[in-house]
């Protein structure tokens, strides 16, 4: 009897739920787990936003992958994807290694989404993963440092941050907190520096609702920070960007969080997408592949008015455990069951012992917000590694 | 009966030991003194490379000098000296005060000396003061959060250091020494870093003894250093360096150690100098001035074979406790004393625990080096702010 081959690829959100769910549930002769993930740790993307800005270690918000792995069950595989031939049930690994699979979890979440706009790419930092959010914490204390040597550099103590949805309204508040130190630390005066949220929208937060998004605008105002909406961003330069009415605003850091898109190995792969994103059925299986699943940022999925969700981790987490179940489901003939989002609740960080957030239908502000942000990440934690996890890393 | 005003510019080793013994040895009614410097601060200059490194924070070697004053004696003004005008006895001031003074002491310190090689003003950082010094630390884990965004950029982790002196082996010393702390933190491999250390000289250490130059070199190739001597820069990039000979050497960052002159206003003041540094009397006045010192790095004095001495700390040092003297007796009517160099003894720092150095005829290496180096700086402490000084700042 052939034990079936499951490759998972990427340990986000979505990778890493899947996994925990069939090491639980599947006995070791059931199936062949196989986790590949760029890199030895697991991280808490919805705190990248701190070590970005350097409030946190971002040792505090990694987990070593071998810590969550029972190693008699799942296969783990430090490694990039650099081709998936659904066709062959085939993955190529950048080093040259070629792994075969019966069933095949696509969990490889985002790239930032540029919309096109000119040098976006080539002269914008990105809040996307451990690596990038170290550059930024370093782009912006080298800034700092440069100023002094060069007194009429105001740009080097500009930060333009590209959008203000969750991830720069969350990046904003945790900078302006960090400003002090830093301004200490580089003998700066405050009052030199400026942190400028841009937002193409009419409103920062798009979506959320009215009463907390006026309560972010309010308390990130009075940190520091200066919204500018109704602003597009038409170009990136080495100097800051320019915008669409043609006005420059100079800056030494420019930090993209105006999007993402799926993972463009989606794209590349064959698989039919919209912004990178790929369609998938009720099961979150892409047409015509019944034995991939693919989860997370990678895929899209609708609200019952047939607008696309927002990837969040969230959903990726959700999705994770549905797909579990539902391969579980098909490795002992069992009844798959339709992937349906539960949005429990959303609450954006604005720094220090603030927040704002929907929980149910109950509006949440300040440190009752924070409070419950807390509660949502212990929440993650005790999934993904039970008590000791939340025991090691869940103070930040 | 007027009393004379003293006007002293610059708190580096010079203007500060003039200011230390003056407070000491004048009483109140005896002269009116004030001291100009740029910052609040005096800085340990010969342990710049340290913060530069990393391996030490700045504020370790930084003095305020409020606690080196005696209010009731000496007057303070933070301020950039923006013009010297001997004829008028004044001095001007970038923010626009004009000081009046009988004798002035020119005490402000040197520049980097680019010998007009192309583009080392505009790409290379130098070890100068405490925001020059901030600023490579930050550049350094800048380059090393860049690496890990861009595998590709070799060059990120290629650090080349102009000049072997005594500055460049001191500083690449300290890097060598913090590269394990930054791979650790920057998840890098070691054996990517390079720390290319380049000398237009046929040794390193131009003029010291060669079985001291010896034992450095090998202790520093064991740390990791490449030495390259006989080597010319011919022009420095954005992309690292043009030797003479062509070849280019991709590096992210480039510090520049090749040399000091003195500081600019020197010249622009009509004074006659010789790569900045102004010729000088035995009392060490410029010529046709006789209420007019020049110390310290700005000023060229000649050993007895009739070549210049290096500037230093140490002769900097004995020339202001020389100019306080002569300044005293030529207010109290008394003889001046003739400017004559005791140079004690020599010791290059080579990182942790190690260092090579001459004192009086005796060669010293390694441990015994180096607690040799902290014996001369805590004897300096102890010169310009007595026992509490060495108490805070020992430690270095």
């Amino acid at each position: 009897m052939m034990v079936p081959k499951i490759l998972i690829l990427g340990a986000g959100y979505g990778g890493l739920m899947t996994m925990v769910h069939l090491q639980r549930e599947l006995s070791y002769n059931e199936a062949e787990i196989t986790l590949v993930n760029k890199h030895d740790y697991h991280y808490i993307t919805t705190h990248l936003h701190e070590p970005a800005a350097g409030t946190a270690h971002h040792e505090r918000i990694k987990i070593d992958i071998k810590e969550l792995i029972d190693e008699k069950k799942v296969n783990f595989i430090e490694g990039i994807v650099k081709e998936i031939k659904p066709d062959q049930n085939l993955v190529l690994l950048e080093d040259g290694q070629e792994l075969s699979y019966d069933y095949l979890v696509i969990a490889l979440g985002s790239e930032p989404e540029t919309f096109g706009i000119k040098g976006l790419r080539e002269h914008a930092l990105s809040i996307r993963n451990i690596d990038s959010v170290r550059m930024i914490k370093e782009h912006i204390e080298y800034m700092f440092s440069k100023y002094n040597n060069e007194p009429d550099c105001e740009e080097c103590l500009t930060f333009v941050v590209g959008g203000a949805g969750f991830t720069g309204i969350e990046f904003v508040g945790e900078l302006a907190d960090r400003i002090p130190a830093l301004c200490e630390e580089f003998d700066v005066d405050p009052g030199k520096v400026k942190i400028i949220n841009i937002e193409a929208s009419p409103s920062a937060l798009p979506g959320f609702d009215q009463e907390l998004v006026r309560y972010a605008i309010d308390l990130l105002e009075k940190k520091g920070v200066t919204f500018l909406v109704n602003t597009a961003i038409k170009e990136c330069t080495d100097q800051g960007v320019i915008l669409a009415n043609g006005d420059e605003i100079k800056a030494g850091t420019v930090i993209w969080t105006g999007g993402v898109r799926g993972n463009s190995l989606i794209e590349t792969s064959g698989f039919e997408t919209k912004r990178g994103r790929a369609k998938v059925d009720d099961f979150l299986r892409p047409p015509g592949h019944e034995n991939i699943f693919i989860i997370g940022d990678c895929s899209l999925i609708f609200n019952e008015e047939g607008r696309p969700y927002p990837p969040t981790a969230q959903i990726a987490t959700q999705q994770g455990e549905n797909c579990g179940k539902n391969l579980t489901a098909q490795i002992r003939g069992g009844k798959l069951i339709p992937f349906i989002p539960h949005i429990r609740g959303t609450v954006a960080s604005l720094g220090r012992g603030e927040a704002v957030g929907v929980v149910g239908k109950r509006k949440l502000f300040g440190f009752t917000a924070y409070v419950m942000k807390k509660v949502i990440d212990h929440r993650y934690l005790y999934m993904i590694g039970g008590i000791p996890l939340v025991l090691k890393k869940g103070k930040f």
